[in-house]
Order: C-alpha cells, then sequence, then structure tokens
C-alpha cells in the first residue's frame, strides 16, 4: 500500500541509474532461471532455498488453486512438495525492467502453467545472494479460454450472407429467455450490487452461463436505495469495475445516485445475466445431481433454478446486527437499522439517538444535523477515523491516483502490487502512513478528544485498512461529520444501552436520552448468517465465519489464517463461495472467482492445496 | 491515414538510432524556436520562410478560430498577417522525441496562445535547411475554462456538514428542470445522434447551458430503429466517443442495437442534457434580442426556447432523396426510402427492387435475400466497393487498430496524425492503399466485374475515404453482400428508373422489374435542406451547400475550399453551425466546435479567418 513501482520515465537518465537498472534486472532474471530450473528439476529444496529466512509466497489460483500465503522455506516447501507436479510452471522470464531501491529489488515477471498463463511480483533482498523476500503468483487466463479481448474480441458484424442470421438483439434475447428456463446457469450469483455485478461481467466474458439475481428493482439500486448524501469514501481510482474503467472526469467520491447510474448500465454494456425483483428463497445440494437446487421467487414468479455452483454476494457485511433490548417494544417512536435509515428528510426537528460510532453513524448524524435534527451518538467502544484527504495521501495515493497513473501505476498493476504485500506484515507498512497522518492531523485529533470522543488507532496502530481486513469495522473515514462531534453540534453519549423507555434511550449508567427516532449503526454479522438463512444452520458452521485473518486483534480471533477467511476461494463447503468486499476486492478478487468457477465448468483439474479449516462459526 | 508515428520503444535500440532521434529532436526544436522568434518579432515573412515551397498549414481554431488550411509561403503570410495579433502564440516545444524516416523528420510540440492552449504536429522537409511541409494547430483548451479531468475533477462527496447541502441527484433534478423552462440554454443542438451526444458531453463538460433535442424515444433509438443486420461499417478503435472509450472487449463492428445501449448509456452517465420525443418544429433568428426562438414540441407539450447558439446535429446525410417518379401513385406495392426501411421481416417471398447501389442498398439487398425475397438491385451509376476487412488493413490498421494501440497510437495521436494531413493531397497518401486493395482483392473484383457490375475506385483512383470526404457518396464497404451481386444471388438491373406500374419498375432501356416493393437508397441531400425547413429558404441559401472539399470531382464542385464545407465551423449564418460526420468525426471535431461555442459563451474575442464563401447553395 504504501510501496509503489515508479519505472524511471526522467527522459535524462543517467548512464549510473541504467547501469543499475540493467544490474537489478539481470538479478531477477538469474533469480527466476534458478527457480525455473529447480521446478524443471522437480527440486523442491533448491526452489525452497532461493527464498530468504523471512519470505512470503502469496499464490492466487496459480499453483494452489486457493488464495495461500505460505511462509519461509518451510512454507515454501510444503507448498511446493503438494502443487509442483500438477502445476507444471516454466518460462518464468521478466516483463519489464526491475528496480532496486533500499536494499530490495523489485521485477515483475510472466509465466505459464500446465493450464494457465499467470504474472507475478517478486521482491529480492540479498541473503548469500539474492533471495525472494516477497513472492506473488498469479494466473490471469486459461489457455484454451482466453477472454475475447483486443485482438480476440468478437467481431460483431458477422460478414457474409447467411439465410439463418440472426441479429445480436435477436441472439440476446434468446438467450435471455433461455437462462433458467431451457437452459440452467452453471453459476448462480446471489446479490447483484457490486461484487455481483463484477463476476457477472467476468463470468459472461469468460463464456460461463452464469446468473445474477437480486432483489432491488434493478442494477445500482443497492446504492440509489441508501441515504440521500451517501458518496463513495474510496477515491475513483480505486473504485474502477473491470474491463470498463470510470472516463477521467469521474468525481474523486462518485455520489450513490450516480454510482447506482453506472452500475445499471454497466450491467447492459457488458451483457451480464441479472434478473432484478428477484429473491432466493431456498437452497439445497443434491449429492446425487451434483446440483443445487435454489428456489427464487422472481418478480412473484416462482423458479426452480439448478446451478452446479452457488455463489452468495450479498454483502460481505453480512446482515444487519441489530440488537435485542429491553423496552423496544415500549418505544413509541420509530427504530431501526442503519441499513434501512431512509436519509435525514423526515426528521427536522426530532430528536435522533444514533447507537454506534463507525462509518454508518458518522453519516447518517451528519446528514441529520444537516437536517436539522437534534442527533446525540452514542459510543460504545473506540473508534478509528482518519480524514479522507490524509487516507487519499497517505494511503491510497503511492498506488491509487492521478499521481500513480502519471508514474505508470496502472490500476491493474497497483492491484497486484496491493496483492504482492503479505497480510503478514502489511502492517509494518500500514503503521508509519498512520503515523503521519496523527502527525499532519494533530489538530483535529486534539479536538476530537476535547469533545470526549474515545479514538483509537487500532490495535497496533497499523490504522485503517488493517482494521478492514481485519474485522471490517471500527472506523470512519471522515468526510466532514467527525467535526460536528469535535465541536459539540452532534452530541457524545458512551456506554451500552441498557433499555428503551416510551421515549428514550438509557444507558448503562443512567443517562436518558430523549429520542423520536433510534438508529441502530451497530453494524453486521458474518457472511454465513445468509447461509444459515438460504441453505441451513449447519451448512453455515461448515463453512464457518467470513472475513478476517486470525490476527488475534479486537474482533479478529486467530488463529493465523494467512488469507481473508472464506473470500473468492474454496470453502468447506463444496460448490459454495463467497464474494465481496469494496470495490477494489471486488474487481480484482473477481478474476481468481471467475477463473475457478470457469476451470469447474470446462471440467479443467483443479486440485485444491490447503483448503482453509474452520476455527470459528460465526 | 496511411503514416503514422511509431515510438521507437525497442529496448535494444542502438545507439545509432539514438543519434537519429536526437538529430531528428534537434531539428524539430530549432524550427519551433526560429517560429517563435519570428512570431514575437511579428515577422511574417521569416515566418512564412520557414515552410517549404510545397506546404500546408492545417489550423483547427488556434490561431484563426476556424477551420483552415492555406498552402504555400503565401498562405502562411495570408493567415499570420491577419491572425498573429490576436493570437500572441509563443511557447512552441516539442514534447516527446521527434522521429525521421524518408527524408520527413516529424515532431508533436505544444504551445499556447493569449486564450488557449495547444498541440500540432510538424513535418520537416530539407529545402535550404528544415522547412515545414505540413504544420497542424490546434486548440484543446481555453485558459480558465480547463475541463474538470484527472487532478481537476471534481471531488463529488462535498466533505464537511452544511445545513442547505444537496444531494448530486436533487441538484441534477432541479437542473434538468429548470433547463428550457427558468433557465435557457446557450447552446440548442437538433439532433441527438452521435454527433449531438459528442457535442452534448463535450459543451456539458465545459460548462456551457446546453441542450440536445431529439425526436425518438430515447437516446441510441437512432440505431436501434434502423433495419434489423445493421452493423457499423467502421471498426471499434475508430468509432470511439469522447471521454468514455468502449472496453477492449466491445464488437470490432458493434451490431446498431448494442451501439443504442451505449448511447443511451453515454448520455446518462457523461449527464448529457437531453430531451427525447422532441421536435424543433421553427426557429427564428431575432438580431434586436440576440437569441434563437426556436418552437419544440417536447412529447406533445409546445415549448418556446431561446437560445443563443444553435448546432444541427441532424445527420451529415442530410434529407432523404426521393426521387419523384411517373406512376408512383399506380404502383401497388410498398415504396419507401432506404432510411424509412423496416428491415426484411416483412417480405420473405417478395419481389423486391432496391434503386441505387451504395451502401444502404448493399445492406438492404443483402438482408432481404437473407430473409428469402427476390431481389434486384438496379445500379443508375458506377460504385466503388472495398472489402471491410481490406480497408482496415490498408486503410486504418496504421492509425486505428490493435497494431496502432500496441505501437503507441492512441485514440488521441490517430485523430491528430489524421487531422495533420491536408485535404488537398489527401489523395496522394490513399491512392497506394487503394492500389494495394485491388492487388489483395483482385479475384473479388474480377467476380464482381464478370457479373456486370459498375465499379469504381473514385475520379482519381483515390478510394472510398476520399468519396466520403468529397461527396458523402457512391461506396459500399463490402460486409458480404457484395458477394450475392457477383453471383447472382441478387439480381442485378442498369440504368435509370423511367416510371412505374401497377406492379413494376420500368428502366430506361425498357427493362421491367417486378416489384412488390421499391426501396428507393437514392442517397441524401444536403444538410442546409434541415436549415430550409426550419428556419426558411433564405437562411439555407446562405448558409449554402455542407459537406465537400470542392475538389472538382464527381458530385463535389469547386472551386477548392481546403476544408469540408460548412462543418464544424462558423458559418454565413451568424449563431448557425453544423455538426456530424461518422463516429471519429463527431468525436474528434466536436472538441472544435464545442470551445468555439465555450468561447462565444464566455465572452472570448473569436476574430474569425477567411470565413468560407459560398458557392453553391446545394
Amino acid at each position: 500500500m504504501t510501496q509503489t513501482l515508479e519505472p524511471d520515465t526522467t527522459a535524462g537518465a543517467t548512464a549510473e541509474a541504467t547501469d543499475a537498472a540493467d544490474d537489478a534486472s539481470a538479478r531477477v532474471t538469474g533469480w527466476l532461471g534458478e527457480l525455473e530450473s529447480a521446478l524443471a528439476a522437480h527440486d523442491v529444496a533448491a526452489a525452497a532455498g532461493l527464498f530468504a529466512t523471512e519470505s512470503y509466497w502469496r499464490d492466487l489460483i496459480a499453483f494452489s488453486w486457493n488464495f495461500t500465503t505460505v511462509e519461509g522455506r518451510e512454507g515454501v516447501t510444503d507448498l511446493l512438495t503438494h502443487t509442483l507436479e500438477p502445476t507444471g510452471a516454466s518460462g518464468f522470464a521478466l516483463t519489464e525492467p526491475a528496480e532496486e531501491a533500499d536494499g530490495v529489488t523489485t521485477g515483475w515477471f510472466g509465466f505459464e502453467t500446465a493450464v494457465g498463463r499467470g504474472r507475478g511480483l517478486v521482491r529480492l533482498v540479498e541473503e548469500d545472494g539474492p533471495k525472494a523476500f516477497t513472492f506473488l503468483t498469479t494466473m490471469y487466463e486459461l489457455k484454451g479460454h482466453e477472454e475475447p479481448r483486443r485482438t480476440r474480441r468478437v467481431k460483431g458484424a458477422e460478414h457474409g450472407a447467411d439465410k439463418d442470421r440472426k441479429s445480436w438483439a435477436e441472439r440476446r434475447e434468446e438467450e435471455t429467455e433461455a437462462l433458467g428456463s431451457t437452459r440452467q446457469p452453471h453459476t448462480l450469483v446471489i446479490g447483484g450490487g457490486q461484487g455481483g455485478i463484477a463476476l457477472g461481467a467476468r463470468l459472461h466474458q469468460l463464456g460461463v452461463p452464469a446468473l445474477v439475481i437480486d432483489s432491488h428493482d434493478k442494477p445500482g439500486d443497492q446504492w440509489r436505495s441508501r441515504y440521500k448524501s451517501l458518496c463513495l469514501h474510496d477515491p475513483v481510482w480505486y473504485d474502477h469495475l473491470p474491463y470498463l474503467k470510470f472516463p477521467d472526469n469521474w468525481p474523486v467520491f462518485a455520489p450513490k445516485d450516480k454510482m447506482g447510474d453506472w452500475l445499471e448500465f454497466y450491467t447492459q454494456v457488458m451483457e451480464v445475466p441479472y434478473w432484478s425483483r428477484t429473491r432466493a428463497t431456498k437452497a439445497t445440494w443434491s449429492e446425487a445431481d451434483g446440483t443445487w437446487t435454489v428456489e427464487v421467487d422472481r418478480d412473484g414468479e416462482q423458479v426452480t433454478l439448478h446451478p452446479s455452483e452457488l455463489v452468495f454476494a450479498t454483502g460481505m457485511s453480512g446482515k444487519a446486527n441489530v440488537p435485542t433490548l429491553p423496552g423496544q417494544d415500549v418505544f413509541a417512536g420509530e427504530q431501526h437499522h442503519s441499513s434501512a435509515h431512509p436519509g435525514p428528510d423526515a426528521y427536522a426537528g426530532k430528536k435522533v439517538v444514533v447507537v454506534g460510532s463507525n462509518n454508518s453513524s458518522f453519516d447518517i448524524c451528519g446528514a441529520l444535523w444537516e437536517k436539522g435534527a437534534d442527533v446525540t451518538m452514542v459510543q460504545r467502544s473506540s473508534t478509528h477515523i482518519v480524514k479522507s484527504e490524509s487516507l487519499m495521501e497517505y494511503g491510497l495515493g503511492d498506488l491509487y491516483s492521478e499521481r500513480a497513473l502519471d508514474a505508470g501505476v496502472t490500476t491493474e498493476k497497483a492491484d497486484l502490487i496491493f496483492a504482492s504485500l503479505p497480510y503478514r506484515i502489511m502492517h509494518r507498512f500500514q503503521i508509519p502512513a498512520y503515523e503521519a497522518m496523527a502527525e499532519v492531523d494533530k489538530d483535529f485529533y486534539d479536538r476530537l478528544e476535547a469533545a470526549g470522543f474515545d479514538h483509537d488507532w487500532g490495535d497496533d496502530g497499523s490504522g485503517l485498512f488493517m482494521k478492514y481486513l481485519r474485522r471490517g469495522s471500527g472506523y470512519y473515514i471522515d468526510v466532514g461529520a467527525a467535526e460536528l462531534v469535535a465541536n459539540g453540534d452532534v452530541e457524545l453519549a458512551h456506554g451500552q444501552v441498557d433499555h428503551l423507555t416510551e421515549s428514550a434511550v438509557v444507558l448503562a449508567d443512567g443517562t436518558e436520552l430523549p429520542a423520536d427516532l433510534v438508529v441502530y449503526a451497530t453494524g453486521y454479522g458474518s457472511m454465513n448468517g445468509w447461509v444459515a438463512d438460504l441453505v441451513d444452520a449447519e451448512t453455515a458452521d461448515r463453512l464457518g465465519k467470513c472475513w478476517g485473518l486470525g490476527s488475534e486483534t479486537t474482533k479478529d480471533p486467530g488463529p493465523w489464517e494467512g488469507e481473508q477467511r472464506n473470500m473468492w476461494k474454496p470453502t468447506q463447503v463444496p460448490h459454495l463461495w463467497m464474494h465481496g468486499g469494496n470495490l477494489h476486492q471486488s474487481r480484482h478478487y473477481s478474476l481468481y472467482l471467475a477463473l475457478q468457477l470457469k476451470a469447474r465448468y470446462e471440467g479443467v483439474d483443479t486440485p485444491v492445496y490447503a483448503l482453509q479449516e474452520v476455527h470459528h462459526t460465526a
């Protein structure tokens, strides 16, 4: 997140710089050659010997058909012992000049396996010769199943004369009508927000018969239906969907309705097979048939689908966490979870208590205050806040910004650089960025604390992104509402809610907060809650907790997993997949999920290395 | 069209190549420096002396606030005598290494004027030192009115707390409601096909209150409503709209319905102010008010608009040319112009006579034959045909293809290279390409002629693109239907239509062609026909013929104009503009048209050099 590759584009590069680059390239080429030889000789020990004492190999489906990070020579040995033979990796070659900085040589490379083509990024350090400190391998396409892009794109017009010609519109209509009736989808994607749409687009490109279903009236309503002032909290450079980037006039932080429009039209022009106003009501796996049976309600019509693979793209936040509190039944006002909050318009002049102090709470408190409501935020535990501008500058700027693009860091490169930083040590790269933010925004944090706000920087000071990866909560990207808390415009109360009365929220210390409306900005459960609802509790438990790294920090119990639990990769429930995350994750990881599904659709052998065990059921 | 700039990206470029590139760059830099000095000294003669005996300076609004090509030192002298002072051009500088090939040194440069920033392309030849053979100058932005793109893009989210906050959707709704009622559009664009949409997008970006009106139900229906088998005849790389390129999985030749979806999507996400189901019925200029009064029918509601500038984007093809023939009133079958042809579905087994032998005729004949109609094409005069694949390879491949992109020729660069070739000598670059096509497709042409088809290569052998620029007709880009004529599946008849009987078309030589349907694929008139309808005949005559170069070839009477008549530039009718052409022209030239309109909106002085005279009224 903080280390970039900045190709030397200075026209007047000195001869020394050129020589250094040549040396760096030679070093990486040499290392790749040794790796190639070791793999060709099936010499696992020799290959493992190319890694440094502290080292991390992250593989995204190229060797492991899994998302896997192994550590040290022991980890490499284990990975290769299981995967060297079936993978048949070869052809490792530098794809652009390598670079050296601070004793680390970084090189981009390509390679292939028996069934696919890959790319990767290696960082070499000196330890009795060049040794890999980090090694990323990813597959980007299956041989014989390349996507129809660039020179492979379809022609569109079918030249020549053909008495049986069907127009594009006719073919598309036939396909649309057949899917789910005379032709079963191979993959059913439940949930058509950005995650489902991105995956649907990739599967369509790959020729996998897939169907995305969603309960809203149309694509994009997942965003449009949220509270009025909502804008993306991540900047545009981080948020592109696959294949079709936002144009360069797109707002830095897209307003939710504009994002909704984009998703709707993306779905249309990418020809994502998509059923709106459709809810899955029951899913059952039949081992005998080798398919799921999924009952769906399509705008009132009952349809039974038989997909081979089932993907939950229902939101990584999972199901709403609505606390059960004494007195909720006697409270005379309105109460709802943040996910059901309609926006502030109806609450001008009303007393509102918002329980919780993370992103949703701040956004909702800010919008309510703007509309003239009398707002109190109830902080139950400490929260981490960073100012949006600072996060862009210190957190993302090297990878996702105009500055990064100018330096040659395309979105695709940024995604791989991002992916190349092992989760185990990612906090090391994060801590300095947040220290810098603490320094530059010191006034802001001082005021916030003076107002009594309980602020933290994460268990180890590693800030927002690690909180996101570990627990998916506990923070606010400040776009202005924190100032309202700091200056008292939004009142602050502390502690757990004890009960509700007819007209107030009462905290554990007896504080009584009069309320016409209570908003529970109390977050979300694990995604496997959706599985419990749709399949059954046993399957949800077998799948286990989704999200988190096992970092043994708050709300992310161990043991260490090395990758995010259950996301985008095979789970303990065969033929069931979890997809989600922010736009960046939906974009990048949908590639590997789509390739995994494509391989299964085509009958390509996909031996999974180190299938994750389940340690927590929720 | 055939000359490209291929930056030397070979890693192992030899020292000699580097030296040659350095020399080329030094040559261009020296030349630009001399130009700069001459301009600074207001020394027109010295500046003109920097041009070769045969030379062409094409300016797109940077110096001339016009589309202008001047020729030789005399032309340069005239241009600079009128424009040097007000333009205030300076800061000419090479923007990337220059290149030398076959005695021509080519260099990209940037510059600025008193009011704007420009870029250009110069080709130097040796004539007592380096002299300009071609010199292209274009303005791409007005100072102080830069477009909100990349680092200037809008933020979207308005950080901070604001009691008067309006969401993006609310603001957009307010603007939409105000436009045309409480707020008059500065520019009214009549016609919302690709031309109107591209211009509307640019004007929106530039902050010009503009409105695009169109009679169809929604954007894209201009394409959707055409005959079923229609696909773009130009390849995708040539067809991008401004700001948002087709993704790299887009078909080479997009089917019309897919193109329609894209245009609809584009209009929405680019926030083009657009009224569908709207027809302009009358337009009058009031000199006293300095505005047009335009009556429009908006889905049944009568609205009066008062724009300052009026743009016709009603299709460069102009109004349908329907021949008046004896017997049309007694003919018992169906008859319609090609633009009204609904596609083949209703005509299986029917006898169809298609009058004309250009693009529309071939497309319609092919589709009818595929559906099982008995089709005869009436060829009235010779037609030029090229195979689509050959046109892509020999005609466009160096500029608009994956090959071009791989060589660093972006769409934006290709557009400028294309624009840098003066119309006066463009045929010279075209002839060899068509000679190559004649050679490679010899079998095809032999068969076509054996079938009696009257084929030509243009008056001077310069082929399709020159025909397009000169007369906008007389050719077919073969996507398969020519084969049907060659093999006799579509029958061929020759000559003018003399009259119709109750059941047949009768040709001048007496040939009787039985017909259930007659399609008049007889082309279109000049765009000023639209002006006659909407304003009056006097204004249409004052405007004069649109399109054509004055090449004194068939259907393009002289005198030589140097630029396309009346397109994208000031006309003899103040505040009235013509916009149109293929997707390439709509994309590129809408930039200069939008900047001309923006300058007028902002009150920037726009002295027009060499306003075109009118030599033909239709």
